[in-house]
């Protein structure tokens, strides 16, 4: 199951529309598999991390206001990766700042697309391990609170909506299919 | 645990920055919690729909390419709700669009954000069962093969990064749990 040749699209010509602090956005005109042309529009990010931290037996969540939602929402600790920054030393830098713990042992869970239809957006999910308590240190304009709660909590907080995001019901599940399995961190 | 207004954050102003076929763009400047200023650029996105469909035996995945990964890859079949469209209704005419397969049972699972620090994309997902095949009948630039494939094969198919999107990884999840349960489409 290889890529599929006959699906290809080329890139004909970008457009740069708007350049920001975080994002920016182009329009690509591309060639489609019959020959004809379409257009693609195309948020540009620098990519992120999160981090799927249990500390005895509670799943570490931030709760931020979120503009885009125009509310507040509990997620898992995540955060964009800086210049030239290593994913794994960016979810060690993000679990530190949002929530105060460090951890020992790091394993890399998977790597996705939040929305592959218009963004190029990838999130590197990380397991954090052997965790220990410290002094969180958000950015400037950030403001967090840290929340710890037990599987059942999370699975309501989901059915509520006070977990929302694909990220955190994805690190969620796969918490509780480690639990269904009685395997902790592994057979992912 | 309900919203927690210490972290609440108000809208000042919002500048139009741009308007597409798909998504639009503009830029907020908030007031924070402590009283200063910040500005966040948000997409504004129409709302999506994706369909856990499984028959069989076999989940049912689209490949496609995605300008944005500039890489075709496998995803549950989903699209675009259109202007004013029931997100039940936008499920079952994505699954036929795409696959050509009808359902007689839709049960909604999930609707969460994708990239809640800068874009408001919601996706709604569904269960899709009693299925029967029929013909596809994709958009006129879509371009897409179906594939039928087992939960090994979906989680090989992870492995190797040709499932790389957030709703798909989470889909394959939500099965992968309720055949180690051994219940089928209850408990979610």
């Amino acid at each position: 199951m290889g890529v599929n040749d006959k699906l290809v699209e080329t890139t004909v010509s970008t457009e740069p529309v708007f350049s920001g602090k975080v994002i920016s956005l182009q329009i690509d005109m591309v060639k489609l598999p019959d020959g004809t042309t379409a257009t693609r529009e195309i948020v540009k990010h620098p990519g992120a991390v999160a981090v799927l931290a249990v500390h005895e037996g509670r799943l570490l969540l931030v709760d931020q206001f979120r503009q885009a939602m125009g509310r507040c929402e509990l997620e898992i600790p995540a955060g964009k990766l800086e210049k030239g920054e290593d994913p794994a030393e960016a979810a060690v830098r993000e679990l530190q700042e949002e929530t105060g713990y460090r951890c020992d042992k790091l394993t890399h869970l998977h790597s996705f697309y939040t929305s592959p239809g218009f963004a190029d957006e990838i999130i590197h999910l990380y397991l954090a391990e052997q965790l220990s308590a410290g002094e969180m240190s958000p950015d400037e304009d950030e403001f967090l609170e840290v929340q710890e709660v037990t599987l059942e909590e999370a699975l309501n907080l989901i059915a509520e909506g006070r977990i929302a995001d694909a990220k955190t019901i994805l690190a969620v599940y796969i918490w509780q299919l480690w639990t269904v399995r009685g395997s902790a961190g592994a057979g992912v």
